[in-house]
């Protein structure tokens, strides 16, 4: 079409497209033109803002690393992350959440009553509980990734003081299905706001903080592979995760247990004589 | 709000706005949310499909310099930059079109009637027009900033073998208002095509090509700055321009003149004994 105007720009850029284009290519690049075109037709997008537009995507590529993805964390703060993960729950089994970018590969094994906290100080956490099918019967085998930040806020492959697999395992479940690690008790921390997204949560009248959380994949064969993460009911960012993260079957009250009552068959048991807190996580993956 | 779902994700997102946020901040980021989430939704996007965006990004932030941006190309390729242009355009003015990111700053100046293909060979194009207001009168002292590829197809940042200033000049017109200059008719081209972009071109089955044009930004006290292009009638792309950047009033007809009848009063007066094409190209500015 000769003449493009800001009226037909999107039936023009549909009538681009190739006979023997994919189906879904069509229909993912289409509808993603078409959004855009509304987008800047409503806002009457100007140069300027546009161009702001495009010095943010050319500051998030400079900084972004394997360490730190600004285009994850840009998904992040817009909810893409989140709706997409949601988009694909399913809602016999345990609601998926971010994956968020400080996920590592390989870490390293970590038995059933482990410690993951390692030297760590800080009020002690049990985690437990059974990984089971949508039926509720355990799922032998079944593999548990979790990771999580360092009582100073931060992951691994942010703070050069921790080595990359501080507070990051792998856990391989028996028969009973039933994973159980100790750890230091996650705090609320804020998502890196130093970079593009960073103006965007300012701009916004947004904070960066994120509820303390635990992250975990969950993988068994068979089963849907599950990315979730779990919160404990009493953190103050829980209504306004900045991430959008939070979903009800994921709050989980982390209960106070006595001095002395720490179980036995525990990697710390005889080690925590003091109080130290209990969450209890079931985690349904859905079949395949 | 402690839930969100993929339905009231928009409306999270929108309750996250500080009280006292920019209303056009507000505005354009609450209708960018929202489209995005209608796009995921609306082709219900797959975590691969997501991570394949978001490694499109990331590809197109590692490759991303001043002389090349892939960014901005995304952006051409998609019809944003054209829709933006066209946004903005005033009727009674020339239209704009695609700036691209082969512009350079402080071009060299070229007095009016001077040759901008310097040592090049090819066919002698002749360009030449008023620079008027709205009511047909010529403006004294605008400014024209040209740019365009060499014959290989290359612009001058994209060419090891041309010097940065290579078919890029500065033309101040006198009290006539009248520019002039001469080069070599400038070929259709690919936009790079060996990137991301490229890629989502080929996965749309379209082309990488743009007919022949010349670039201008075209400046003068008290009018608004015009970016624009123009191109000869007969171009095989102009009716899938893989930029959106034709319009109807851009579109001129390169007149064949005979040999001998190069006209007095230019650069290359006498230097030009063969058949050469002229264009007439007025250029409308509107008020600031």
């Amino acid at each position: 079409m000769r003449t493009v105007t800001k009226d037909n720009i999107t039936e023009v850029f549909t009538g681009y497209f190739g006979e023997d284009t994919d189906p879904r290519v069509r229909e993912v690049l289409g509808a993603l033109a078409r959004h855009i075109h509304d987008f800047a037709r409503e806002v009457n997008l100007t140069h300027e803002e546009w161009r702001k537009g495009l010095e943010f995507l050319e500051w998030a590529g400079r900084i972004t690393t394997p360490e730190r993805n600004e285009f994850v964390l840009l998904s992040d703060v817009l909810g893409l992350s989140s709706l997409v993960d949601m988009l694909h729950s399913v809602p016999e089994a345990t609601s998926s959440s971010v994956l968020g970018p400080f996920h590592v590969s390989n870490p390293p094994p970590l038995p059933v009553g482990g410690d993951l906290k390692r030297d760590f100080e800080g009020e002690v956490l049990l985690v437990e509980g059974v990984i089971q099918d949508t039926g509720g019967t355990p799922i032998p085998g079944a593999q548990i990734d979790v990771w999580q930040t360092a009582p100073n806020g931060l992951y691994s492959s942010q703070d050069p003081d921790q080595d990359i697999y501080s507070f990051h395992a792998l856990m391989t479940v028996g028969e009973d299905g039933r994973y159980a690690f100790t750890t230091v008790r996650p705090v609320s921390y804020t998502v890196p706001s130093n970079g593009p997204v960073g103006g965007i949560l300012e701009a916004a009248g947004r904070h960066p903080w994120r509820p303390s959380h635990l992250h975990f994949i969950v993988s068994a064969e068979g089963f849907q592979s599950l990315v979730t993460e779990v919160f404990p009911d009493d953190d103050p960012y829980l209504d306004e995760d900045t991430v959008f993260g939070v979903r009800d079957d994921l709050v989980m009250t982390y209960v106070d247990q006595p001095a002395g009552s720490f179980p036995e068959g525990l990697a710390l048991s005889g080690q925590v004589p003091g109080p130290y807190a209990r969450v209890d996580f079931d985690l349904v993956l859905a079949s395949a």
